[in-house]
């Protein structure tokens, strides 16, 4: 085993989970009237959001070979959204977004080093050869910005009523 | 040299610079009065959030030993305002960020692998040594997030816009 290696997966795992960790801080900073009040006018809510991202972690399921999704049902509401199909209700996209976390967090912990610099599901065998940084860790550091896109979002929501 | 690390600080690389360009889309994207509307009432622009990205860019220049700051004299207003030191024009804001970049991206180009993988400035040999963790290309994982934070409300501000 590289030691390297061990480190790049531990710098990318910390941001990870220090990103989630401020996350969780500012959805319990947040009333329930908060959660469901559009940031700006016809814009999406806090809990829209967090139920966005729950649903970005059940791709990541899948994508980085975790296991199956919590809940398929879910996507066509919280990642594409047409209005076809309703979000779930508030309470429910919170439990989502701890439920995501608490399982792509365990299934991640048994990665091995090695599998983190191997391919995930969405690029091919011919392709990765050519291009191996589309590999698992690739995935998780993109992740994490979308949760930080998303968390300065947040963030801000919690500032215009602290203001 | 080891081509599981130059992997690594591509990857890495490759988020900073995707994440840079993002932001100057949206830049393009704004007018001068959107640049110099509060995201909501008494809140940050989009300019000082500009000018703050060029601010913690500069930062990082010491941080990551790579050369001087290019405007030391805008922290103040930039990075930790107190209301004591007025932000710079946003014409000035904007051409810092560019300025910042440009400089940044080109000192970085010249660092080595093993030079991201050294210490960064701000911690001491001990402690490197027990957290080998705290090198530079953690700093700029650090730095890519904080990008996609206030990217998350950058292009709040232009949905807004557009809606």
């Amino acid at each position: 085993m590289n030691t390297k290696d061990e480190l790049f997966v531990k710098m990318v795992m910390n941001s990870w989970q220090a990103t989630q960790k401020s996350i969780n801080k500012n959805i319990e900073k947040l009333s329930e009237e908060e959660l469901n009040t559009p940031l700006l006018p016809g814009k999406n809510t806090p809990a829209w959001i967090i139920g966005h991202l729950a649903a970005v972690n059940d791709n990541m399921a899948t994508l980085l070979d975790l296991g199956p999704k919590l809940k398929p049902e879910y996507e066509k509401a919280l990642i594409h959204p047409d209005g076809s199909v309703k979000p779930p209700p508030t309470v429910e996209m919170i439990k989502y977004w701890h439920d995501s976390n608490a399982y792509v967090n365990e299934k991640m912990a048994s990665l091995s080093t090695a599998d983190w610099f191997g391919k995930h599901t969405a690029v091919s065998a011919e392709d990765f050869a050519k291009e191996p940084h589309r590999n698992k860790l690739n995935v998780l550091i993109s992740r994490t910005n979308h949760l930080s896109h998303h968390l300065g979002q947040l963030v801000l929501i919690k500032n215009k009523v602290d203001a």
